[in-house]
């Protein structure tokens, strides 16, 4: 196993400058972990993959005890840089203002790892990087991965960080499947869980939109059977598409209302043209072209699959309460009132199932108007609740 | 103004063996209404179209009083072919359980009306017509048309089928907006209006999924700027993933749950790959390919901005009571509560300016868990509905 030199960036600026998002496949501005061959990963498929590298981004420092370690999963469009300035963006992180010193998530009192999901396409291996087989990219010949193969690799990476228990695994969304795999599989390694807006199986529905977005993709002739990056290509205009219908699920129909309602974009009267006359047709646009500029294509259809795989209880003879049966983790379970995609009465199956386990649990449902991306937003009540959580977790855990 | 014949189907098959959808643009299966150049159409983007036509569709006979027609309003995607087996898909027509002899709209009684809408493009004039000034089918020269101007173009056919009033105006979805406009613009000619699952105005939610599909329809290289027909090609592609993503939206999740669950298709495992694993998928890839069998992708741009640029109010200083002030109409409005497209609420909104506006006004919300599609399937409170509404308005109306 070879060793990368480990980062403590704390919210700091990545040193490289931005790069497209195809060279951070590889090389990415982050650490990296690389697995070598004798190291492979066995997946859920049935399929070994060996030359695995994790990207990750750390952030606070780690106590003498190794115990204050918190692992945040990212979402499905996440990535590692969770709370630093993105290197191709040139933003600041999807939880930067969740994550840093005196925050919520206080790296002066956490040390805070983050990685790239097997599978995403920001440095660890997923099917834009090079198959060392054929030093091409993997396209579609990587294995198709699962959720549990995320989390299989985020061990290895603790295994190699010398993190033997996390303090606390949290992440919204495809982040939560995470943690809910996490306390499943290492119930042992996992001291609390914030699973935010997420639940333990993909919906019928939440398929649906996946299947639209992939077939999006591959109508795209530029996707080339998903061979693209070949010769420098990219299905820009589907996977802007398949960005675009999964942006409306991320919103809910009275943020869409408040923000947008039926306002013109910069005009007084409607074109009678196919031109973006609403703001809210301007902004889905944006939110398609500025997309396709961060995410490799091939990527979104592995981690979608991913997230439509997820099915926690199936593992468990059907049963969702015995993925969980005398675990040690304590939960908080977040979701929020007006998130359609991962709603309240999923998030309660997970509560119910908790309860049945006999786990220590509590609940919270916010009342935000804001949908599913709430979970990414200064959302004052989600604040509070991760501070007290972990705080409150900390002192039983015997953290200063 | 040339009269074509008329017909009395009364639900029979057409006469004309089945032909593709591009035939049935100029030629349909249908009678049609042929307006020459001296009786063009204003358009509300202040454009004239001339050599406007118009395909329909007749049930039952006119009595002597011509006080017993009914129109149907078609949805985005529906046509003239209400009852009758349609001559494309060789289907029964997407009204045929609730359209016929001794059915709750009695063609025994009633005599009953459907035309393809303005932009359609089974035989009324749309972007797959052939353009008179060159020839060749219109792309996107024809001009940007609104739910107003099909109701104008309506209206010219019943002049030209000597109907001066309507015993019932009635349609679902964007029948139901035409339904509305209906009775805002030609108030003295509709006895009764039934408006079901529709709304006052499109959500911005609602135009954000139609952008997504008109995206991509347009995405696909096959669309060539709307100039598809001149080569014989059509996207494809792009306007099945339009249909996917529409689809999902006519159904509610609970319902997509008691059909597919995570149920898998014809396979006890995944496959980990990109088929079809989930019988969700397998139905929306099956929607997405029949649909662009029988549906024109320009069509599909203009119905959709048609139900996007409406709003009812706003042509009404906006308040939607103006729309209907001093209006003799008996009105019926229907929703369901599982559709999340045209939900309870903005009927509710409909309902609430017709009471200010002092109409007559009942108000049915449908308890079903079908989603939206719940207008086009066999509801027995929807078909019980309408059949006591339209009862009660033919006592009224003098219809023995």
């Amino acid at each position: 196993m070879m060793i990368a030199g480990e980062s403590d960036l704390a919210g700091a600026p990545a040193v490289d400058p931005p790069t497209g998002a195809l060279n951070q496949a590889d090389n990415p501005s982050s650490p990296v972990a690389r697995f070598g061959p004798d190291d492979s990963l066995l997946l859920d498929s049935g399929t070994r993959l060996d030359h695995l590298q994790i990207a990750y981004q750390t952030y606070g420092t780690l106590n003498a005890d190794r115990s204050n370690a918190i692992l945040l999963c990212h979402a499905l469009t996440g990535d590692q840089h969770a709370s630093n300035i993105h290197p191709v963006t040139g933003k600041p992180g999807w939880w930067a203002t969740l994550v840093g010193p005196g925050k919520p998530v206080d790296t002066d009192r956490y040390f805070v790892i983050c990685s790239n999901v097997l599978g995403g396409c920001m440095g660890t291996t997923g099917p834009a990087s090079i198959n060392p087989r054929t030093a091409k990219p993997y396209g579609l010949d990587l294995p198709v991965i699962t959720v549990r193969d995320m989390v299989r690799a985020q061990a290895r990476l603790l295994d190699h960080l010398g993190i033997a228990t996390l303090f606390s695994v949290m992440g919204g969304s495809m982040g939560g499947m995470q943690v809910l795999q996490w306390a499943a599989t290492y119930p042992e390694r996992v001291f609390c869980a914030l699973p935010i807006a997420a639940g333990a199986r993909h919906t019928s529905q939440n398929i649906a939109f996946h299947e639209v977005g992939r077939q999006a993709v591959m109508a795209d002739p530029e996707w080339r059977a998903g061979r693209y990056l070949d010769n420098g290509g990219s299905p820009r205009k589907g996977l802007a598409v398949a960005r675009m219908a999964a942006h409306i699920t991320y919103l809910s129909e009275p943020a869409l209302h408040r923000k947008f309602g039926r306002n013109l974009q910069d005009r007084d009267k409607p074109t009678f043209g196919f031109d973006a006359d609403f703001q809210i047709e301007s902004y889905l646009r944006h939110q398609g072209m500025t997309f396709v500029d961060r995410f490799d294509a091939n990527s979104y259809l592995y981690l979608t699959r991913a997230m439509d795989y997820f099915d926690l209880a199936e593992d468990y003879s059907g049963r969702l309460a015995n993925a969980f049966r005398e675990s040690p983790t304590r939960f908080c379970v977040v979701s929020f009132t007006s998130d359609w995609l991962f709603p309240t009465v999923e998030n309660k199956v997970v509560v119910r199932a908790l309860n049945a386990a006999g786990a220590s649990v509590s609940f919270v449902e916010i009342d935000t108007d804001r949908g599913h991306d709430a979970f990414l937003l200064e959302e004052p009540e989600l604040f509070d609740t991760i501070r007290g959580f972990l705080s409150s977790a900390a002192i039983a855990r015997g953290l200063g």
